[in-house]
């Protein structure tokens, strides 16, 4: 028979806009990915995406990993499994988060391909079409990529040094009740090194969070991917210690071991683990067995410990040459946070710049790329002068240039 | 600090129900899956699931594979990738269709977390609550079980031997719009193999469902997990071939490599595909990109071509073995369908006998386990008297056992 070999050029194009779901309208690309396509120009010093080190990943340890694996357990590794995921890598989760304090036994964990996709799970059976959440102004912008799709609205709390201003939490959750005549569904938020802002929450304030959280009876999604690359202090028990019952909190391997994997996981109340295994299985059955397999094999032998010591180290290198390099190269006028751990620092520069103009207008040509701020505002409404750098991809002489250039292309621009 | 090593018992339960998003009322398990648990017990044989055969997974080329890549791509492999998918493999996909005809550029083409994401994503972008879709009576229910957390409603078409019968699509369509005040959202069909039906679609009504759609401007989901896995008789073109322009094909490698890697594929027009991206994006980001390696490996390399050859030897000798077993130890009254490929026949037994009430007091008890022909009707008013037995995942003795206990019972029941 004939073949037709590209279906966009020659066969009649079809209008698919009546065909749509109307959710399709909240739904958005995210302005990362997008951006991330941009910047693979290799000449480009990206400090835009949230990607760990390439030079880094544990690759000897995967090889093994998958040599015993296929070898032992072959058979099982390949095949379909439980939607809540692998028995003992849920085991392992369980045990370790009790290092934060995190109290969970295995039926508590869910294993999910990637956070993100727990993000989407928490979209799916939480939120009603014009729900509000409050988050903080900046948040993590996957978070409201996916919960677009389920028609969710944005309440916004402003951070600063300390993380999220919680004093605010109780005036935001009445305004939305006034405005909108149901409360938010939940509190999102990013307790250790948040992105995009790098800051931490004390543990008085997480204290606080639950407290006010308790009192408004508001349900509190945790997102923690960066925990434990802390680079200098003490860990600070998560909020899920303090208020188990109506906290969800979220982990991934992502940035402790590899993203290629496709591995996080949810904590959460053993009465919703049904709803969120129901709501599983309809959007992929379960997590990739054989990942499952190969990092259960990695953490059981012991070997995930010793290498996050090597991120802790590297990654502190990398953090510590951003801080000099802002604090030598950039004008007067710009300030950004000091991040204890994590891949982000958050950078503010003078009023007259907008970071999403120059970006496109000035640093992309000057072969520096970052994240505009505005980008991490659900309502746009904020971040303007802002922008989020990278420190875990690039290695250190690269973040100095590209610093460097940023430094250089603003004081030209400040008219230094 | 003190630790609570079990949340469940000793803190206190919030009640979730007000939280919740009233889309969660649709949502339900898989029976399939709950199925699953029960027939885990070591001493049943299970005709239930749809899983591969174990023993035939490619683990010396899979093991293979995972060496290659990390000794050779480690860094790119184990990083976050493209939401699209990993553009050599979806090259190959590309030009692998066209062996079925399907017109097709990378462009065209998104990797997915196994098929089941691809339904997930479907219903993502098509279903508004309320919406109905066609689909055949019987048909998968994992595409059910997606659709629910959309609010999705259903209107089926039976089966005859020679899968959906198309002569009634106008009139199902029809009814739904009048009915509902708007048309069907798309009809769903699996024309090769069918879960759990068994039966085939000839080419001249895959042409008439073809025009049928294009005169009611009707899109359609054509879900294709078991095309490779024929065992008599000539490949058939799929719908996409005909109608490429409003056909949304699904491919999965769970069936022809290993369901543990979550890989599968929609090939759709370019249009739709920033749709599908775009959902796919706050859903988990993208697709394991080590799993996508390890696949494009063994794609690459030739070695999946031979891989299925020997799978279709295996399973032609499995669903043999079914088809003579049950000719000869079956009581009169029950028929089957004869599978020309896949995994499932799907057999009628006798008015008195309910399959789901005989599957839980008898067929349990009797150590031999299948799904009640009711659990693949969406709006459960079918299949009271059929089962779907899968010939994919036992070996021969034990097919030739479950069907002569399952016989002995049915002999029994009947009053033999």
């Amino acid at each position: 028979m004939e073949l037709d070999m590209d279906l966009n050029r020659s066969v009649p194009q079809l209008d698919w806009a009546p065909h749509l779901a109307s959710r399709t309208a909240g739904m958005k690309s995210s302005a990362i990915r997008e951006l991330l396509k941009l910047t693979q120009q290799p000449d480009i010093i990206s400090l835009a995406g949230g990607m760990p080190a390439p030079g880094l990943f544990p690759l000897r340890e995967i090889e093994e990993a998958c040599r015993h694996i296929i070898r032992e357990n072959g058979p099982q590794a390949m095949q379909y499994s439980a939607t809540e995921g692998y028995e003992p890598l849920k085991e392992y989760l369980a045990a370790t988060v009790h290092k934060y304090g995190v109290p969970a036994v295995p039926g508590n964990v869910l294993l999910t391909s990637g956070s993100q996709q727990a993000l989407d799970l928490v979209g799916k059976i939480f939120i009603d079409p014009g729900d509000y959440v409050l988050t903080g102004g900046p948040t993590y912008l996957g978070a409201f990529q996916a919960w677009g799709a389920y028609g969710a609205r944005y309440h916004t709390i402003p951070l600063d040094d300390n993380g999220m201003i919680v004093d605010q939490v109780e005036h935001a959750y009445k305004k939305v009740l006034t405005d909108s005549g149901k409360p938010p569904k939940f509190i999102y938020v990013l307790p250790n090194f948040h992105n995009p802002a790098g800051t931490t929450m004390p543990q008085e304030r997480r204290q606080q969070l639950a407290e006010i959280a308790t009192k408004l009876d508001l349900a509190v999604i945790e997102d923690d991917p960066y925990g434990e690359l802390r680079y200098e202090g003490e860990d600070i028990p998560p909020i899920c210690t303090l208020i188990p019952e109506r906290t969800i909190y979220l982990g991934t391997f992502s940035k402790t071991m590899a993203p290629g994997l496709r591995l996080g996981w949810i904590v959460c109340p053993e009465v919703l683990m049904s709803r969120f295994v129901q709501a599983k299985q309809g959007a992929d059955l379960h997590t990739g067995t054989f990942a499952q397999y190969v990092a259960n094999d990695i953490c059981q032998r012991g070997l995930l410990k010793p290498h996050i010591k090597k991120l802790r180290v590297a990654y502190k290198e990398r953090r510590d040459t951003m801080l000099d390099a802002l604090a030598e190269l950039w004008p007067a006028g710009c300030n950004w946070t000091r991040p204890q751990g994590g891949l982000f620092l958050w950078a503010r520069v003078p009023e007259p710049i907008d970071t999403k103009a120059f970006l496109n207008e000035v640093a992309i040509k000057e072969k520096v790329a970052y994240v505009p701020g505005v980008s991490f505002y659900p309502n746009q409404d904020g971040g303007h002068n802002a922008m989020r750098l990278n420190f875990s991809y690039c290695p250190p002489d690269e973040i100095v240039e590209g610093i460097r250039r940023l430094g250089v292309a603003l004081k030209k621009a400040l008219g230094d």
